[in-house]
């Protein structure tokens, strides 16, 4: 293929891609409101036109949220085969007082597209979609076999695709899974993320006596669950350290190659400045890790929320019944989140004793992934994004999770490269969402590219 | 006087008592509604034309809530005086679904009389006021001096009264300070209360980053407001042996006596029933001290409620922005509760560094009371328990706090004497309150019982 021809012909269609990218915008496809079921369908066709137009074979495959499109189009069996991963389904848009723009007018401004999902995911999985026209019409034809599998569930319900992808294992069959549903660490460092944690998600309620006690007549004679509570999530993480307390936590744990710890230590970072831009005086570590690798590479626990007693205005001097507390640990490779959850709940279980009673209820559990920077197809990414962007990319960790990733690649056996183009600043999942044309653009040549490195240069024994 | 004679005129009277006590719990004195601010005046009238009727002298006194109403009877300048306590306001109503019968319309069922107010403290203060009665009408007049300050804001603010009691002292001089405002432990032993604890209540709200991260992008790199929460918590009280850490927070304790400690621990008490009374498995009490003193005579501190980052339904990974929490302190003789706020609040900024920014809200403070078993006017409460309940009386711990005691008992420079009616079951502040009838005639009694004893058995030695 002629990757200049394609660059050429982005270049020539930038102003009708993005009024296509502004259609697509249009449609409010928020997975999580049901009124909203036939425009999150709508949404799919939109992609599904697109592709068959291109050429592609389309199905759709009905998930117990939504539903999934698949598209394929073989042009050799022998050659490479290329699945790339999107989501035309969007978060909802409250508080909607705070955009500047309704969320489903898109406008342009400074150099962006602001509307609900221009980075999340239409406008990342969109440049895609460009790059693969670009090489189909602009760049002498598609030298790899494309496949796009792409959800409409993923802010409702991230596990719909996973449980139906099993059944399609064959149709799924490809050498290297591509997710464009991560950023860049900033403007200037297009990346590849090659590490992204897992997680599992439980609520705890902790209780006690059967009703609120008077905290004047019981106090000092009550385990308190509020204190009993506060006793567990002091056995749960050492607060200096760091470190994860429960037993077994990092048995499964696999320390990441110095080289590839180097690798993503050469992201651009300043604590000082990133504890300003968030307004705290200093940032945490774990002991023994800088604070990148502590949000990125290194499992963690956090408390999401809490609440028991009495958190009405004045005060009540009640020992509360219940407390509860939402509590997600972080995975990194090769933690099994269901095992994880198992050795939680044990041991959680443990402490509370006949303190009073605790029940558990699970809020998902995602794999973590991590991808070796060595891996050709991670190369292969580096140096589309080096074409696309004109500026050396890095690799580097994400904190946090991209649950559709570990069961795809488990489907599949592919490896799996995360070539995002979003940017931090972009209001993911919050009012006033953009996504800067420059990323579109560059995405969508890096797209392009992949294909091309992909075809050319990946070596054989990098397939199997 | 005739001790024997006025309670032949109660038995007579038994009757009347209870209508007019009906009459008294029919009035909706809710002091913390403002449209019941009629109703509320209303109660203080309603013992205002009572206490006239019997002779004593009134004065309205304007608070910054409602008002209290101070009354006085002087039959001998050389007599004792003997100051009565009560309270005509009540606490709210909800939730009004689980009254068996509507709380101002009153009931007599299984012995007791069923309205908001029946206990706390209508039926408490009116039973002194019938034994006063009963004293003058059928005992031969009253043998002391009898005065009575009856609030009207207590449920609503418990300092609107205190604050203006110092600039009446001279009319609240008297040798003792009688207040019917607690209970027995049980219906088979009338109690003197010798102990009440204090109370120091502060809200905190620890914040971290200037609003709510992704606990994926930043988990492992903040100090998250819930986590330093429970740092705070944990430097705050030991949960093992539940001795309070705030640096000189017992500096100011006066250990109970042994044989203080021993009358106390007289009282029926079984920590197996107890718990199971209220649905825990086991009860909790300090290193060295039994679960009874636990809840009394130690001072102790709870956190009443708590909330923080997400608490909806279902599940955001969220790393919230701040965190709050409602913190008591119980407190014993000698500590005083504005030292002890002090101590805490330099103690918590201390723990929290520059982990993040902590802000404290004060709710209010009331200070520990204690008497010994051994006071003569103790002591004769007890006799009069005796004579007016035929059985034999006890002196206990209270753990709870109430705030009028310790300002009045600072004004007066009098010794206080708790001989409250009611019993652990009456549902104070809850639905059903009731009071069981027997507790306001024996009560009577015990009120007309006090007076004779003051009269006739306290020693000289004993005023002042």
């Amino acid at each position: 293929m002629n990757l200049n021809a394609a660059f050429d012909y982005i270049r020539k269609n930038e102003k009708r891609y993005v009024d296509e990218l502004i259609q697509f915008l249009r449609i409010p496809s928020i997975s999580a409101h049901k009124d909203h079921d036939k425009d999150v369908a709508a949404a799919l066709e939109f992609d599904k036109k697109k592709l068959e137009s291109l050429g592609f074979k389309t199905e759709v495959w009905p998930t117990r949220a939504h539903a999934g499109l698949f598209a394929e189009r073989i042009v050799d069996p022998a050659a490479p085969t290329v699945l790339i991963y999107g989501h035309v389904d969007v978060q909802p848009v409250d508080p909607i007082e705070l955009w500047e723009n309704p969320p489903f007018e898109p406008r342009i401004k400074d150099g962006a597209i602001w509307a609900r999902g221009a980075d999340d995911n239409k406008g990342q999985h969109y440049a895609q979609i460009a790059g693969v026209e670009s090489v189909i019409q602009g760049g002498g034809g598609l030298p790899v076999n494309v496949k796009f599998i792409i959800e409409s569930d993923e802010e409702f319900d991230g596990e719909a695709m996973a449980e139906v992808a099993p059944k399609h294992k064959d149709k799924l069959r490809c050498d290297v899974f591509v997710v464009s549903d991560s950023s860049f660490p900033d403007v200037d460092h297009p990346a590849i993320t090659v590490s992204i944690r897992g997680i599992q998600a439980v609520e705890i309620t902790i209780r006690g006596p059967a009703v609120d006690k008077h905290s004047g007549e019981w106090g000092g004679m009550l385990y308190e669950p509020i204190d009993v509570l506060r006793w567990v999530l002091q056995n749960l993480k050492d607060f200096k350290t760091g470190r994860v307390l429960v037993p077994g936590f990092y048995d499964d744990v696999q320390e990441v190659s110095a080289e590839d710890r180097k690798a993503i230590g050469a992201r651009p970072w300043n604590d000082a400045a990133q504890a300003r831009s968030i307004g705290v005086k200093r940032l945490f570590h774990e002991e023994g890790f800088s604070t990148l690798e502590s949000g990125t590479i290194r499992p963690t626990l956090q408390v999401n929320g809490v609440v028991g007693g009495y958190t009405g205005e004045g005060f009540k001097t009640v020992i509360g019944s219940w407390v509860r507390a939402k509590i997600s640990m972080r995975l990194v490779h090769n933690q099994d989140p269901g095992r994880i959850g198992q050795l939680f709940e044990r041991y959680v279980r443990e402490l509370v004793g006949d303190m009073g009673t605790v029940e558990f209820r699970s809020f998902g559990a995602g794999r973590p992934f991590r991808a070796e920077v060595s891996n050709p197809f991670v190369q292969a990414g580096l140096r589309a994004l080096e074409a696309g962007f004109e500026k050396p990319p890095i690799a580097i960790g994400q904190g946090g999770s991209i649950p559709i990733v570990a069961p795809l690649v488990q489907i599949t056996g592919a490896p799996c490269v995360l070539m995002g183009f979003g940017l931090p600043g972009d209001n993911l999942h919050a009012p006033n969402e953009h996504f800067p044309i420059g990323c579109f653009l560059g995405g969508a040549r890096s797209a392009a590219a992949y294909l091309n490195e992909v075809s050319s240069r990946v070596g054989a024994g990098a397939r199997r």
